[in-house]
């Protein structure tokens, strides 16, 4: 039994396209129920988990229980606003499709405001977009952001001009995309500062408000505000009773058992695991990806066979962050990539990496149609629980 | 200058396929300062007109106030509940995009929530899909939901068969299709029976609760039930102060210019219209595009020469309905069609009159792509403003 709260499997890493109205929703988002049809023996429940009871070996869905005999969490992670939970309601976070749905619809209704503003001061305001921590999601929507408004949208409007957007990107270390080679962090920013993005390093945030940023003791009077800076285990890893790290995270073992609790097995972003050397992996999709199939095997074959599984090693296929339309940086620890070699590479991956070949096909034709045009649909603003209010002026 | 409560232009007659997730919202809404991009000196507001003084010659938008010199409304029409408002919340209408989300997340809730049901008769009241109004909306609806549960959904689910779900279409009337001719309806009312569509004619609804229709003296409890039996004019419409006919629309001449106002005009739904024969014309997209068209052309050249206009004359492109996967009724009044050839047509029609390259490309390549595998891919549930409080169970 697979038990999720949404009906669909997101595809993160193309979120922030969402984000900035270059793909729609269900172009990265595929039902749950398709994907596993063919798995006769898999029942699929749209429900949000509420409590575990690891004794009774029992899962709480609200007034429903069910029991289990092998439990795996893979809930991943949330948001994390390094405790200013007061910060959320003012600058949205990156992390489901209702997540990117409003920041499009406040992102587009900035230039609406503008657009009718008499007010030179409020219409520079509308026009400042503050992305905050300069990782790869940070790095990958000021980029799109920044194409949207100098190239898709800067010739809809008549008493503003979109391509003189202001667009922050803001990073409390000392570089940005602070884990990948510093040569490619230089690179990024370069690019970044070519496509219009200004790029601030030890700049830390120190309030945020309903339409500023305050950081390096000035503050910045915005109309959109992003929160790239921080993420957490998801709360189901509380659920649990055993200790969890400063992340929120579940320690697992190299076979993703938890420590002291029998049946139990943790992957992906709510689990810490070591890799060989003691080091713990990163919260990527490919060790998730990776520690999906390695589980679903090993279970298998002890079952099976009762054989005791290898324990799990990660391949690492490289990392990747996407600077702007036609850019990228890759890292494969001893060989680096970028530029648009590297952007190639990314283009091809994302699209196979998609699930159903429907969607392979509908998401290149967009990207091609993009690449020649400029031009992105996805620009339909729409009452949003969570955006501010309604979504109309 | 171009006024909008919305930021997108929607193409109403595949709102029914966005309801039942075969296409995104982005494939039939385009952004309508992209669709007036070149034409320079148009601007584009997106707000809500309030208050119209034909005597100042001024528009009121909450606080702001626009003066015109020539005023057009086009603003459509809206849903009707014949008196009965208090049934829209229980049975939703199709009018809007909003309206098609709500729709797509209800009818799929059902199904999930009939999976984990372990009450018989709550699991049939799930699985009832009652659809009131038997014109073209209606028809195209129920045809599109039959084809959605018996193919798309059919093997997805392990405890309930989406493929036994009841669909009941409700007409008042004596058949569905009133306005095709009679051997038309026949066919269609066959077409849908082969589908598995429940048609009941001359059954008039008398009540409408939380879950369950009341008809023909008997309740019909449902899952989800859908409004698509009456459309009134846009209440824009009354804020002319002239007087409006029964279904609230505004007469205007064969100029398009309303009676008695200088430099105002109406034209698609929220005008009556009568054609040479002194019998108002139907309200269909045909009628609002070929009226649109005039009466620019036509200002145009009373602004340019002073000449006074040809009359209006409306050129009947023939009236289509799709019944299911591969089938529809065609009446072009001298001839009519039926079947594949029909549907064929409407296809090609469709994919024409959306706007945008793009949108034609991605809608041709989606429907080849569901012709072929019954697949369809926009099944996200997603909490939305109106659905009944929250989308998740």
């Amino acid at each position: 039994m697979l038990i999720d709260r949404d009906n669909f499997h997101l595809f993160q890493p193309l979120l922030y396209q969402v984000a900035t109205a270059a793909l729609s929703p269900s172009d990265i988002a595929e039902p749950i129920r398709r994907m596993l049809r063919g798995q006769e023996n898999c029942e699929v429940v749209l429900g949000e988990v509420t409590a575990i009871d690891t004794q009774k070996r029992q899962i709480g869905m609200g007034a429903e229980t069910v029991t289990y005999d092998i439990l795996v969490l893979a809930a991943g992670a949330t948001r994390s606003y390094l405790g200013h939970d007061e910060w959320e309601q003012f600058a949205p976070s990156l992390k489901t499709l209702e997540d990117a749905l409003a920041i499009r619809t406040r992102l587009l209704l900035c230039f609406e405001r503008a657009e009718t503003s008499r007010n030179p001061q409020e219409q520079a305001r509308l026009m400042t977009v503050v992305v905050i921590g300069g990782g790869p999601s940070g790095v990958e929507l000021a980029g799109s952001i920044a194409e949207l408004v100098r190239h898709t949208l800067a010739k809809d409007f008549r008493r503003i001009s979109p391509a003189a957007t202001r667009i922050i990107l803001l990073e409390a270390g000392s570089r940005i995309l602070a884990e990948f080679p510093e040569a490619l962090s230089r690179y990024a920013a370069q690019r970044l500062a070519g496509l219009g993005v200004e790029v601030r390093e030890n700049c830390a945030v120190k309030a945020i408000t309903a339409a500023a940023v305050q950081a390096d003791g000035a503050e910045i009077p915005a109309g959109l505000m992003v929160w790239a800076a921080g993420v957490k285990a998801s709360p189901l890893a509380q659920m649990l009773g055993v200790k969890t790290d400063k992340h929120g995270r579940i320690a697992a073992g190299s076979d993703l058992a938890v420590a002291g609790l029998s049946g139990v097995y943790a992957l992906g972003d709510l689990a810490c695991v070591e890799d060989t050397m003691g080091k713990p992996l990163p919260g990527l999709a490919q060790v998730a990806k990776q520690q999906g199939t390695y589980l679903g095997r090993s279970l298998a074959a002890k079952i099976e066979t009762g054989a005791t599984p290898m324990p799990f090693a990660f391949h690492d296929r490289g990392n990747v962050a996407i600077v702007g339309r036609h850019s990228a940086v890759v890292d494969f620890g001893t060989i680096q990539l970028r530029g648009f070699a590297a952007w190639l590479l990314w283009a091809v991956v994302h699209i196979w990496l998609l699930a159903g070949l429907q969607h392979r096909v509908l998401v290149a034709i967009q990207w091609a149609w993009r690449y020649v045009t400029y031009d992105r649909g996805a620009r339909q603003i729409m009452p949003m629980p969570g955006a501010d209010g309604s979504a109309r002026p």
